[in-house]
């Protein structure tokens, strides 16, 4: 509860493994229960991370390298943190991110090879102070995550196993491995803030597993307030 | 000659000094006398560059404050240097730049209040280690460069002294007076790098100063090459 009561969790992993599912299964339980939730997303969130998130998908940003990327997504953070983040915490909101500094670490950071001390010295630049109060980190085996990336874009992976896989595929696990390898190594830096979450079981079971998590952070609004009462 | 060969030169100072006039001038002087001569512009100058220069002027980034602004600045400085400026210098060629990275220094550090520690770290994250060989800071008192800037925009400051200033115009003559200082206190603490120049002499008289700063640094190319003997 870093600020002004409000509760800030962000949602980290590869891709395929789940996260906007189990975000929106949350805020609905959350809400359910009374609780004041905003859903935001990086890159994005806010009108200036927008045009800047314009900018990243652009032509203009292709091929850049790793450097003039991160110091686009901390110009993006940095806005999305102000105008939307820190007065919904203010506010006494719950915040849910999909991707947030830890991304940052891993696809530029571990991924792309930006020297560390620039991708710490971003996030301090970005962040203004304001860190997660919780992150939960979905993890899976880099093969199943690539396969539900692919049974998402309808590619016709069918029966074939990882035997079969041509050198770009194979290229594409590595990848996968990299960033998973990354988010279990920040994980165990910060165990206070990160909770890895096994993706794998069925989508409700995981929804139970980080509703444990975030649950004892939340404000408690059991007991009716003054207004209420009135 | 940071470069493989070439030379880097910037030229900073308030509004109204004549820093145009003054590159255009000697960029002609230079390129007379056989040197290859590149002059670009900040913010701006490549396409990454420019693309985040269109998010700067749009409405987006207005009055997110200098910590915004910074970053952004930053990712352009960051993409014009490693697209623009360091391939033009391992070329040998001399490279005249309008504005770097000592007007982050002054516009979002002294006149915005921004964290000097942040300022600092951003522009090491964009140069890249790449500092300009030489800094030219243009120098006036702040009225003069004020109504230099008036009369340019044909604003009808007619024979009305100082006296017969309003508020705003009180206040911009402040903020034109903290710029100024910014620039004298940058140059008082880097005197190798930075030199000022008194840019309220005749165009010629200043350029004259200008070729005598630059010209000790300039590759000697008075020795035909053994390519143009034979």
């Amino acid at each position: 509860m870093t600020t002004g009561g409000g509760v800030f969790v962000t949602f980290e992993g590869g891709e395929g493994v789940g996260k906007s599912t189990q975000i929106r299964r949350l805020a609905e339980t959350l809400t359910r229960r009374g609780h004041d939730v905003l859903v935001t997303r990086e890159p994005g969130g806010s009108p200036g991370a927008e045009a800047v998130r314009h900018v990243l998908l652009s032509g203009a940003a292709q091929a850049k390298g790793p450097r003039f990327e991160a110091i686009l997504f901390a110009a993006a953070r940095n806005d999305h943190v102000e105008e939307v983040i820190r007065p919904a915490l203010g506010a006494g909101r719950v915040v849910l991110c999909d991707r947030f500094m830890d991304s940052s670490r891993v696809y530029q950071g571990v991924v792309g090879g930006l020297d560390p001390e620039i991708v710490v010295a971003l996030e301090r630049i970005a962040i203004n102070g304001l860190k997660p109060d919780c992150t939960i980190i979905f993890d899976m085996p880099a093969e199943e995550g690539l396969e539900r990336v692919r049974a998402r874009a309808g590619a016709a992976a069918g029966g074939q196993g990882l035997d079969g896989l041509d050198r770009f595929e194979k290229d594409e696990i590595e990848l996968h491995r990299k960033r998973r390898d990354g988010f279990l190594d920040l994980a165990a830096e910060d165990p206070l803030r990160c909770h890895v979450v096994d993706a794998r079981p069925a989508a409700g079971a995981v929804a139970a597993v980080v509703l444990s998590i975030v649950q004892p952070l939340l404000p408690d609004i059991s007991c009716p307030t003054a207004d209420t009462v009135r």
